[in-house]
């Protein structure tokens, strides 16, 4: 039997050729690469060279240099049929078009999951706790001294961003702050996961674990049997993000970037929050109203942030660099040697159960 | 019948008299204060005004300005049946002189330990992820290529600290390094927690919440009721820490300062270690040689370290200032409102059961 061609997108730095897995596939399939040169060259290479492919792996960023994956699907061989790529997000991807010619597109589904939401851990707990700015505090002075004096201050310098110094002693009970913004612990608080598909899943996990009372927003409910064997304890389900969010302590959103999540943080929904709430977003930066965002951190609104997505990424908003009720990371959620393997691995699965077992793809997204 | 006095000593910057705990300890017992202006004065106040208090409540570290709660000890009247304060460690306080003398030393046992487990859980999502490297780039450069631009860089530079760029594409499913140390998850991966009091079982429930295969380390096993109750799944236990080490790829430092703990990792230990293991301690800055660290993390024998506690605290090494394989934090792991008004409520606690239910003292440590 003749081998399904495959081909390989971009300058393969992504793809894991010396996994045992990954030898495998070169054994089942012919492997052909395009680096993408240049767009005109790549349409030119899909109607010659790559005119029988049957399954297209975008193994990195290289299409994006010339409009993405949509710029080139009018020139699809028609034996592709399935268009794959190693990460999650796809609302770049016109996944109607795909479908209409008969071609499945698949993410990784479930295998970046633990990794991201490891860093929207890593954000809840900065944001509860300010460790992002005792970090930089301690480099900055090499002692412990200079982040103490600032506990219980009430303000941050409008320039400098630094938490000002409180001209006398305050009684710390009451709240050990940081330019008035109070830091608190998550066990015994109460979190709002919007969006709970896998990575919202791992993410309610870990919030579990450190004692925090989690909800979740989503179109449907979870049904009974993902309840028992997932979670430490039950979560509770809200139909309505508006209804959600006056019960939550900290907000993390893990949502795709669509029509429908962009903007969830308007001046509408800012009014419902409960004062002084965390916010966390490691799904899409489309999510939040940047310019509602900082109002609301200066009018303590919102007590303090933690970011991984943007709304102009890979730039960021300014204003974000010297704040210290921000914690800012870029956009690394699936950053890491684990990741790239397990993601590998989805598009091999994926490509195995279109190419080989007729399937519809393992993970699925149009 | 008479109410026993308390004395509270210090600036009470530390005691949350708003609570109405609080509130009620006042009604129960005589409350009286000394702000311990000097060495001199304190002594005499011990033998005059405070010859008949019951318990003295360290509230804040003013004592330490004098040479902390031992200095006194020799002057503390007869009447005093308890010495308590609102923190954990101890080591700096002579318990067996205490104790000969008839005086409970409490510390506040558990009351603090899921916040300082969050510290340790936060400085191990940074020392697998890097997460303070990025957070720092992307500070710097306000925008992200500068930190994709350094995955698989080989090399951190001599002087700025930075990982330096590479010069050539890497291909980054072989592991994303920075300055050659891989950027993992630490999902799958095998934790191995020294110590494993009320502040260790606490970490223990995290790392297991990350995926995360957990080994501990302490003088004798749990008993078979703590391990149900207590942990999502079983942990393995090692009597001895040098047989437990070569198995971990994070080893997690939770145990007071003592003899017994002093320079855990020294030029032996360091040897047994498994290549590239990665180091958290939040318990005592002793636990770990520093000489010996700086070279293991310059050869690769330590992938990188999250420290809370330092050797020399409250000043740090100047090495550990501009490097990237270390995240640091200013010993800020019970730095939570939270916590103080935890940890006030043990100190209450401890009172009562002391004064009022002749107990020995609810987390009595001598």
């Amino acid at each position: 039997m003749t081998k399904f061609k495959v081909l390989i997108t971009g300058d393969n730095a992504e793809v894991a050729e010396h996994t045992e897995k990954f030898k495998k596939f070169e054994e089942s399939f012919e492997v052909v690469r395009d680096h993408v040169e240049s767009k005109e060259e790549f349409i030119e290479n899909l109607q010659t060279l790559h005119s029988d492919v049957a399954a297209i792996w975008m193994a990195d960023s290289k299409l994006y240099q010339y409009g993405g994956p949509n710029a080139f699907i009018d020139y699809f061989p028609p034996s592709v049929k399935l268009f794959c790529f190693p990460w999650v997000g796809y609302d770049s991807i016109d996944g109607p078009k795909l479908r209409s010619k008969g071609i499945s597109l698949c993410n990784v589904g479930s295998a970046s999951a633990s990794h991201v939401a490891d860093i929207a851990l890593y954000l809840t707990l900065s944001a509860f706790r300010f460790t992002s700015f005792f970090e930089h505090s301690l480099r900055t002075h090499g002692e412990f001294g200079p982040s103490r004096v600032v506990l219980g201050s009430e303000e941050f310098h409008p320039e400098t961003g630094l938490p000002v110094i409180p001209k006398k002693k305050v009684n710390l009970t009451r709240g050990v702050r940081l330019g008035g913004k109070v830091i608190e612990s998550p066990g015994g608080k109460t979190a709002g996961i919007v969006g709970l598909g896998s990575i919202g899943k791992e993410i309610a996990k870990r919030l579990q674990a450190l004692g925090m009372n989690v909800l979740y927003n989503k179109r449907t409910p979870l049904i009974l049997k993902e309840k028992e064997e997932e979670f430490y304890r039950p979560l509770k389900y809200y139909q309505k993000f508006d209804e959600m969010i006056p019960n939550c302590d900290l907000i993390v959103f893990a949502v795709p970037g669509s029509p429908e999540t962009k903007h969830l943080i308007n001046k509408d929904s800012i009014l419902k929050v409960k004062k002084g709430v965390r916010i966390v977003n490691i799904g899409r930066g489309s999510a939040i109203d940047e310019e509602v965002l900082f109002k609301a951190l200066d009018d303590g609104t919102i007590t303090s942030v933690g970011l991984d997505v943007f709304q102009n990424e890979p730039k960021i908003d300014k204003r974000f660099l010297n704040r210290w009720d921000v914690t800012i990371t870029p956009h690394m959620g699936s950053t890491t040697t684990d990741n790239l393997i397990d993601a590998n691995n989805a598009c091999i699965d994926n490509i195995n159960d279109v190419l080989l077992n007729n399937g519809p793809g393992i993970s699925l997204v149009n």
